[in-house]
């Protein structure tokens, strides 16, 4: 039921957007930059800028109301002042408009006795009408696919990642910082103080979704608890759902009072949850970056047994410290396997390791391809991590951030030449030159569709909780 | 006694370097590359270049033999052939050289019988005739103070952090990354087989340098385990050591017998030791920065309260979280306090949140020095975290980005004109804009001696087991 009236968002075939200025500028504030956003997001249905006033922005008409507007609203954005809000959904009401995003704050979550009545009488105007309501207080949608956002600096390209989130800053952090790690999402939606719409309603919504493989979630209290157990039990059965908890102990619970104005519950409650259903629990935006790009783009894997491959003897040793620490194993290769990979190398692997962890040294830039493909081939492994090194000479010779650029092209098509995932490590720059080299392997990554991290440690640890998100659906 | 003779390579008078060629481009590899580190990290004393065919290279003259050379060598670098070296460590004795370092590599390291009997041969010359050797198989010595380098893209300026460590890889890994962190180190010492001078010696003399206040450690394994703990009791009554153990599991153990050939010895044995003599121990190069920076830059604190400086609610919230998880405290500020921190918004505070964590929002801009400066000086908190945000609208107003960075600025000076330490958040870079900021955002705050960190994660964990080192030496 609630999927069919949320489809009039995400499938919208005219958006108004209320608080529009006619005036110079007046695309970069509230109102005016939502309807830079569907114009830069290519909204394709019939966009409807209102303002009392009328006029015209970006060659479109101003509408001087709702009611001015020719046909039903399927989604309206408001932008106006909180006095103004109540007598707009009003107005949706009468026009037969199907859904509101709110954008407007100064409900609920001031603590006033005037934003929580006001914040109540839009949730009975909801409940009675039918009308949907997104917000208030939140950013809203963000769904490539419709042509939605509320960013600019955004990909107009989708992915399968859907995040629901009671935070918009967390939202736009989370975009931004996934989208350069080769995340792509299929819908975003910033809820804030749930007045109807809520967290259960949309993570049920994208359970169905068929744009969303991988569910992630930022959330700092619910209002209906056993309706959000039962959500839970549901979609986790059909997909995997990773989540961020916000206000975990008492000062933590404080500051969501002062954000949300929800109530965070008891830790060990949500721990149970967690548990329960199979949720994958992370602690940061971080880390719920890491577990989305493992989730989103590793296939199921067979084990656990990992073949790593480095530069240098001390990087080796702590790759495989770290794979160890994290439950992974790092097989040792038979001789057979450790003599096949000496045949590619100059001196015969001479002063190289290849019994995995493989360090492939000075001659990284001559075997690359042939060893990764080889131990991707090996069966007794289930994934390879590879560690691509930015902290070298300089000038140890010509060329050199070519080079790491070309092993990382043969490291990708290793893994495209074989059936088995690879995921790359390609650590924080050092330097103006290693960050553009930095930045040039992460993006043939993402175009291949390999997982890239920061870290061995957050490789690894996403990889293991991918793996026992796997085995406790067995 | 092993200090004494130490002094010969961190204040050599005189430095030989054996293997440099005068053939055009030599300067870019072995001998030729150390060569040019003196040169570019201005060695002060005598540097004789040295080569059977003599010649010149970079206006130097080189000498055919180390008897050639008109006074005893302090210090001798070895870039030679596996077969010259044990004759060059005669030649060192004959002529009262005092120290060698051998960047040769295929000892024991190898596995090889040829390569043990060579080992062992340098190690008893060394013992019979005082001559101290540090190697083979690795990069030697870092010490701007003395002039002295094995990489050349590292800072020639000294700081307090010395760094002692079996794997060359991560010294050059860790001074690299520590650079763009604002850390600056007294001594660095890969010494590799460690054939004479070993990790016992080095962490000795560090632990009686005065330019040194912060011992870090990488280590896979040690051949006299009674001496080393007899070091380690001694210098940690002094300094703090962070230890980074590589080898900890199986296959780990496995790669360090590769890689140096060392014994990893059990992980329950190591972790007994850290804790007995109050070591730092981190998993990873990144943590190993994250604590160096700390203890390098961070007075001792009265407390664990900290005050906590955000932009947007929900990273307020999580940055709550994450501080609670480390065990640290985000007190919430009394009435008397919010009302000071309300008068410095434009709004009289609405919107915002004041009771700690602190959400400025919007306000960022306009109120980032006087919050600051009261937070710091409110009795209450013990130290301060600040959290600058990258992820902001591109056009969200024109100059946001110079906006940031003088925000930071504001940070810097409220910290100055206050007794209080604070520490800032500077996340990874989205785009290349944002990589310039967060750039010059990390350069003042080195500038200024502030710590920085990648993550609020990183920031938390590091100050909480700062916190505890110095609760535990009570």
């Amino acid at each position: 039921m609630s999927q069919n009236n949320l489809d009039y968002i995400f499938k919208a075939k005219s958006v108004a957007v209320v608080g529009v200025s006619n005036k110079p500028g007046a695309t970069a504030l509230g109102g005016g930059l939502y309807l830079q956003h569907l114009l830069n997001c290519g909204f394709a249905g019939n966009i409807y800028p209102v303002n009392p006033k009328g006029g015209e922005v970006s060659n479109l008409k101003i509408y001087t109301s709702l009611k001015e507007i020719p046909e039903p609203v399927d989604f309206v954005i408001c932008c106006i002042a909180l006095k103004f809000v109540i007598p707009l959904i009003e107005e949706c009401i009468a026009t037969n408009a199907k859904a509101l995003h709110i954008y407007t704050a100064g409900f609920s979550e001031y603590g006033t006795e005037e934003g929580k009545v006001l914040e109540e009488k839009m949730s009975s105007l909801a409940r009675e009408s039918g009308l949907r309501i997104i917000g208030p207080n939140c950013l809203g949608v963000y769904c490539p696919e419709a042509g939605l956002a509320f960013d600019n600096d955004v990909p107009t390209d989708s992915g399968t990642v859907g995040f629901v989130t009671q935070s918009g800053g967390n939202a736009t952090t989370l975009i931004r910082e996934a989208s350069i790690r080769g995340i792509r999402f299929s819908k975003v939606v910033s809820y804030g103080n749930g007045c109807d719409v809520n967290e259960s309603d949309l993570i049920e919504y994208l359970s169905h979704d068929p744009d969303t493989d991988v569910i992630t979630v930022y959330i700092e209290g619910v209002k209906d608890g056993a309706r959000f157990c039962e959500v839970l039990r549901e979609a986790t059965k059909k997909k995997p759902i990773i989540m961020l908890k916000g206000g975990i102990g008492e000062a933590g619970a404080r500051a969501v009072v002062s954000h949300t104005g929800s109530l965070a519950g008891s830790d060990q409650v949500w721990s149970a949850l967690f548990k329960q259903f199979g949720i994958v629990r992370v602690h940061s935006l971080e880390e719920l970056i890491d577990m989305a790009t493992t989730f989103a783009h590793l296939p199921k894997l067979s084990g656990n047994n990992v073949g790593l491959l480095c530069t240098g003897g001390g990087a080796s040793v702590l790759a495989t410290d770290i794979c160890s620490t994290q439950g992974l194993d790092v097989p040792r290769f038979p001789k057979e396997m450790r003599d096949t990979l000496a045949s590619f190398s100059m001196r015969g692997g001479v002063g190289l390791c290849l019994g995995n962890p493989v360090d492939l040294s000075g001659e990284v830039w001559s075997m690359t391809y042939d060893c990764a493909k080889t131990m991707l081939e090996y069966p007794g492994i289930d994934i390879m991590i590879s560690q691509v090194t930015l902290s070298v000479y300089r000038n140890f010779f010509d060329g050199i951030y070519d080079r790491i650029i070309n092993s990382v092209d043969e490291l990708i098509r290793a893994t495209k030449d074989s059936q088995k995932p690879n995921v790359l490590v390609v650590p924080m720059p050092i330097s103006d030159e290693t960050y553009r080299v930095a930045t040039e392997c992460r993006r043939k990554c993402h175009d291949a569709g390999i997982p890239v991290y920061n870290s061995l440690t957050s490789a690894a640890k996403s990889i293991a909780a991918f793996i026992d998100y796997h085995d406790n659906e067995k």
